[in-house]
């Protein structure tokens, strides 16, 4: 069933902020620079030792661990869990496709910025360098399915979103929903199937 | 890939406790009897107005429906996002299959119980009638997989197990992790699919 006998790690991503410059003055202070504790599986990416808290309109959520380096536009990726305590909609998306998403309210410990549009919930996506692209036989927003093929929740993800660039490491990227559906945790094994 | 053109209707279960009659006294009370407020999708099932705490070792969650008719023992269903909040490591199990699961503390307005066991992430399942299990040509216990052929996040369930009663309808139940992974909603329709 596996098309490719190529294993593809498994990140799972859980509720997270990028932040733009602007954004990291406001809720942190003038000049401020977020500090790097933890590389992640991608290259340059890092979580930092800054959270925020988020708001909506049924809830908030503390402790929202911000992400780096800083973007051009404020992100805010949560789960469809999230949502519901939240109580806004957010569409699944691909990192920065913002036009059209619900706002939110960010609150730091120096200041608060109230958002327009900026929450989605991340599209599943495989990250790969152009090299896997070649050895998996795929491109740049290719569609694929994945198999979850061990454990007590095994499943199929289709529509996960294939992004490829020089930039990017081989890594499956879901959220906790997902993950917790699947019963998949960060480092476990998944594979690329034939089409059904 | 459908196996069989027959549309089954998915149940959504949010977090929820059965109730031993011992556990409702001491819980609502002396001879308390639980109030129904709404059928559910199998005959005879209805969720009760009564709602208790639920607390584990790293957090409690409020508000948690209590599931009527009673039954022998007492039953916890969280999903793993749940799970993680309260610091417990249930298992993915069969509903009724209680033995080695992990225990937790469950409040009411009147008393509050310490079960040893009793807390379970529900494994999948589709509930039919005998005569649906005919039309499928399944049988109890059988294994099968399930596609969510609509939405935004499809995907296919494996690991769905069938469960056949003369006493049930047909209905596919997940957890809410499973249904905000495939962005499911109660009363979306699924289907079952041939092996792959």
């Amino acid at each position: 069933m596996r098309k490719k006998e190529i294993p593809i790690i498994a990140g799972v991503s859980n509720r997270h902020v990028h932040l733009s410059r602007e954004d990291v003055e406001i809720l942190f202070g003038k000049d401020y620079q977020l500090t790097p504790i933890k590389d992640l599986g991608q290259p340059g990416q890092f979580a930092c030792k800054e959270t925020v808290i988020i708001v909506g309109p049924k809830g908030a959520i503390e402790n929202v661990r911000v992400l780096g380096p800083e973007r051009k536009e404020t992100q805010v990726e949560i789960s469809l869990t999230d949502a519901f305590k939240l109580g806004i909609m957010p569409p699944v998306r691909d990192s920065g496709d913002l036009e059209g998403t619900p706002g939110i309210v960010i609150v730091g410990p120096k200041g608060s910025v109230i958002k327009e549009k900026g929450v989605i919930i991340a599209k599943r996506h495989i990250h790969m360098h152009t090299t896997d692209a070649e050895k998996f036989g795929v491109k740049d927003k290719d569609i694929v399915k994945v198999v979850v093929e061990k454990g007590d929740r095994r499943l199929i993800f289709d529509d996960v979103l294939i992004r490829v660039s020089e930039k990017f490491a081989l890594e499956f990227h879901v959220d906790t929903d997902e993950a917790n559906a699947a019963m998949l945790k960060t480092g476990d094994v998944v594979y690329i199937v034939e089409e059904l």
